[in-house]
């Protein structure tokens, strides 16, 4: 019998069949440090001593975090790992394992699914991550996707938390903001031909988790990062409530691409308050920060770019407020991406 | 405005506020090993020199793994752990951390996810396991738990795999088997007044994971285990699989409960299909066999159960075959529970 060329259902290849397909993708053999690998209950790996272990974990569902007609299985394996790796690097580590559990309709080709982890292993290669373990399940109500990875860093470094945000920090970020939302807007309203787009979407369908930038910059000194997901204007309020500072962005410092402000006359909320960029925010003293700056262009990395600094916090407690080009202050609401809105 | 007694609408009090509550039920404060937990982006923690780390994942999807109508919250979170931790029993790990996605479809009420977690931190107290991270996501096709559980072993030991039988081994289990699917069954068919009907709800809807069993397994030499999710017939070919052996089950000896066998005219199917047992299958030399009984007494367990012998594969590779009470020996059909199906 020919197989098409699309691959088989998963309901007709079966778990078990599927699981020895994942594994020939995936491929970890056991070594000394990852003693026992995918295909028996669960994973052994020996840390070295002196090491600390980072561990974070992070779900996609299907219609909630991708489209099957916007996103290829491969984008949606790399993104999955994506948002895990971006939540290691805000805390300076360096990525090791990572844990899958993957429910399936059963509908899907076998293809797609191997296509998910070849997308997700050729993220991982990138930054000597190995998938090394996971779950097959059932799910009707839609595809879900929850990775688990497990980092280490130095047990002698601190590592970077969103508390430890100070007055006179100034406020950086890795990379442009919004294109994220963007390519979100492009695949919504079908923009596909717009200036600009293919790096949109790009950016919403692949985007690169700031690994080395978390590690330079936790190197250099910084203690206070987290990643970008649900926007500037979402996450910066946590970093400050964890903080117990109030910040000020310098509106015309915050990096938003030509492109997004050409095509959408909404471009600052687009740029602020758009989701899942997933580059780093960060905040230093300002001997730190320059010590940032050196260390990312010695690396040949972009950035950081310089959006505000930390205040202290006044009598209504840790707040956000925009400061206009035209140097008037203004507070602004604080809007975090939330689910079941 | 009062707020009625079953809680709110998991859309109408956000995510957030969410988070806060479940970090309330969980409250594991930062300590000088889990060095950052709950409310930053990722956890930290630090093992001890000379332990190994053992880390497994495991996904449950409503109206695959369970129902709303037949359990409540607090067992759906007892479930969702307990399945991970009897993945770290077979390995005889101590478990430590875990880790929790949670999938909402956004109707449900916050009294209910507070339930899950709660359910889930009283199974984790009797084995020392702290709650150290997460994450919820909406999840609009029905509700979906994923856990990740890590341990540790000391690292001179070697821990317990499916590839370690050996020609001579007793084969042995941990408890009586079938219950789980009678429970199922109980469920299914509304047979809630049959005699040993508790019982059997019981073991479907909080399975006990045998970790303090995998552990005197593993300290009385025993090489060989896993557990049993997918029922004896299921999981036992994936060890002579892996191991290079075959296996005879005296089905005589198979520990099956008699409100089983009263109650089912299919008790054999229910009894070495059944899955979700969560008890665990070993194998061992009759030496060390003997000394995991003794160590099971001295520690007041009951079992371990004698089941069969691990013999040399024959011509046709690793198969199951069962010995019946007149001493006459079969080949049977390999029955694991496949999703999909």
């Amino acid at each position: 019998m020919r197989v098409p060329s699309g691959g088989r259902l998963v309901k007709e290849v079966g778990e078990f069949p599927l699981i020895d397909m994942i594994d020939a993708v995936v491929g970890a053999p056991p070594s000394a440090r990852l003693r026992v690998g995918i295909g028996d209950d669960a994973a052994v790996w020996r840390p070295r001593p002196g090491r600390d272990l980072v561990l974070s974990t992070d779900m996609l569902v299907q219609d909630v975090h991708f489209r099957l007609d916007w996103m290829d299985w491969q984008a949606i394996g790399h993104k999955a790992l994506a948002a895990n790796l971006s939540d290691l690097a805000a805390m300076g580590a360096t990525p090791r394992l990572a844990f899958v559990s993957l429910g399936l309709v059963g509908s899907e080709r076998d293809r797609q699914v191997t296509d998910l982890y070849r997308g997700m292993t050729a993220l991982g290669r990138r930054f000597g991550v190995i998938v090394a373990g996971g779950d097959l399940s059932s799910s009707p109500g839609g595809v879900v996707v929850s990775v688990t990875v497990v980092g280490e860093t130095p047990a002698r470094r601190t590592v970077m938390t969103r508390a430890a945000a100070r007055p006179g920090d100034i406020i950086g970020v890795t990379g442009p903001l919004g294109m994220a939302a963007a390519g979100l807007r492009v695949f919504q309203q079908q923009l596909l031909t717009i200036d600009g787009s293919p790096a949109m979407r790009e950016a919403y369908s692949r985007p690169m988790p700031r690994v080395r930038e978390g590690r330079l910059l936790v190197r250099s000194g910084v203690r206070a990062a987290m990643d970008l997901s649900d926007g500037l204007l979402g996450d910066l309020p946590k970093l400050c409530q964890a903080s117990g500072v109030s910040a000020v962005i310098d509106v015309a410092r915050v990096p938003i691409a030509n492109a997004i402000k050409w095509n959408f006359s909404d471009w600052f909320d687009l740029g602020l308050r758009g989701g899942e960029d997933y580059e780093l925010l960060f905040t230093a003293p300002p001997a730190v920060f320059a010590r940032v700056c050196r260390a990312f262009r010695r690396a040949g990395l972009r950035g950081p770019w310089r959006i505000g600094e930390i205040v202290e916090a006044g009598k209504s407690g840790p707040e956000v407020k925009i400061r206009e080009a035209t140097g008037k202050v203004k507070p602004v609401e604080a809007g975090a991406y939330t689910h079941w809105g």
